[in-house]
């Protein structure tokens, strides 16, 4: 935080909003982030075509040791993979980077490949949404997702905007990954999954894609979204015959500290029910779509989930979209 | 063709590879394509943002028909679509076109969107074994597909290597789409989905990114995985308990001439039976993940396929990656 802060206020010294900027970043509560990159090839902007082969080497570098673990946490091999999603918005490639981890990572060749690349923050809910899918389609199958998301790389340094300044302050780099088996394991047993539009917003969250590559777009009014998805996460709740407000965990998309404030007060929950999520914020940034399996992690790491536990994943996103899960602790 | 070929004489008359180059153009038997432009747009490259501008502008205004039609075709309304897949690879938004489709088409605002922008040719087969996932996950649901290619503006004059140059002769724009229901309705029942990677051919059909946008790569060798697919198509069908060399429909990316001669002489299949796909090869060139929907729509068009024929639909696209899915012809 110290560092950004310095760093806002040394390159945009005479920025006429500057004072807002800083006072936006120090509010988004980050202390810590991570960077693919040091901060001086961060701020650099060497080309789309070089951008985009630091993200492929990034990602090929990082990408192998979470799979790995999360093989492992599920007790499954790669040979018992019938399905990779892999969700990512800060680069692209084609084919998809499942092909490479097909080929390079020894899954089986006949494993389905589910690249998504433009559910952006939304992402990682999509990626459990669709893998919750593909299971109930596929009986005794599993579902591998890689959440992957190098937000440095879509530093624009010619983007001035008081969002686009809060934007540097906020988004952090990160690589995740999960296991959905049809049956057994332990962690949340998947119920409902749902998906929730906020109407006339699709503006609000954006890239415009350029000669430069991904310029993110932020709207002032995103957090008030929360007034219409608080409501739409109760109505999937109500339908699953669950009450939103009194669910045993939570984890969510934590976007910024006001998604997560308003959130929880539209919902009426006590704000410590959303500490995982403010944690993987403080501790990592906004991570995009790896924040939901960011708190999923901690949520599971603090050993207090008792068996039956009642819970909702949402991930909020470009569109604006809610990516919303419902589903059942249990410990296998 | 003869535009194709005289532009091509004239704009490489001093390319040292040019009599090959036109021969290759010629083999692909493609007669006519589509542009969203006039050809002197499509010639020029006014950079990746206007490029993408142009690619948003027409999807929006050629998508609505499109699926209007698909929907009128499936007798439901925009009310009981429950997911919208949608795949692309010659453009890029965030969010998605889907976001756009609900607010503006009148799809509910729960739901789904699945956008695919990874799987390139592959793309058609893999929205349909997504849709059938969908379906299968949630039963009552309908999924509507619709592919948009634009693969004019990823025309990149500096490129000029064969396979470019091929390409630039080979390609051409369509938008299409089709539902998947879960029950009810005519034409394929969807029984079996499945994926085939060629192991090692990741970079065979491969997108570079930089600045001036996506720039296609196609390697020579790309016809010659047929001789590796026909045996994992068998495999499907082999799965299915079904005999691949002897079905009664096939509808067969069409990504050029040799793909379907060399698979029809690997499946052992009579080569009038991948004719729909040579029209619209010969009709339309190369449109990407429109093919199988095309090739699908002739053949319901010829109404020769009578009740209970057994079926496959095949999308090739980058990886190398088979989509394949089997399935049954009803009348409804």
């Amino acid at each position: 935080m110290e560092e950004t802060l310095a760093l806002a206020g040394r390159l945009h010294f005479d920025h006429e909003d500057l004072q807002l900027a800083l006072r936006l970043i120090t509010n988004t509560g980050v202390r810590t982030r991570h960077l693919v990159q040091p901060i001086e090839m961060t701020l650099a902007h060497p080309g789309l075509e070089e951008r985009n082969r630091v993200y492929v080497r990034e990602a090929k570098r990082r990408i192998p040791s979470v799979v790995s673990q999360a093989l492992r946490n599920a007790a499954i091999t790669t040979d018992e993979v019938d399905a990779i999603i892999l969700v990512s918005c800060t680069g692209f490639t084609m084919p998809s980077l499942t092909a490479w981890m097909i080929n390079e990572l020894g899954f089986r060749r006949d494993t389905r490949q589910i690249p998504i690349a433009q559910m952006g923050c939304a992402g990682g809910g999509s990626a459990i949404n669709r893998a919750h899918d593909f299971c109930l389609a596929h009986p005794s199958s599993n579902a591998l997702i890689v959440a992957c998301e190098f937000c440095s790389l879509c530093y624009q340094p010619t983007d001035l905007a008081v969002g686009n300044l809060l934007s540097n302050g906020l988004f952090g780099d990160a690589v995740g990954a999960a296991v959905v088996r049809s049956s057994g394991g332990r962690g949340i047993r998947l119920e409902r999954n749902e998906s929730r539009l906020v109407p006339g917003t699709q503006d609000w969250i954006s890239y415009a894609v350029r000669a430069t590559g991904f310029h993110f777009l932020l709207d002032r009014r995103v957090p008030g979204t929360m007034q219409e998805l608080a409501p739409a996460l109760g109505e999937v709740c109500l339908a699953h015959g669950w009450d939103a407000t009194e669910l045993d965990f939570y984890v969510i998309h934590a976007g910024g500290p006001r998604v997560l404030d308003d959130l929880s007060s539209h919902l009426k929950v006590k704000s410590a029910a959303f500490e995982r999520s403010r944690e993987t914020l403080t501790e990592y940034g906004n991570i995009a779509s790896v924040v939901v399996l960011d708190a999923l992690r901690r949520t599971i790491a603090t050993g207090l989930v008792p068996e039956g536990a009642r819970g909702l994943i949402a991930g909020f996103g470009p569109g604006i979209t809610a990516e919303v899960t419902l589903g059942t602790w249990t410990a296998g």
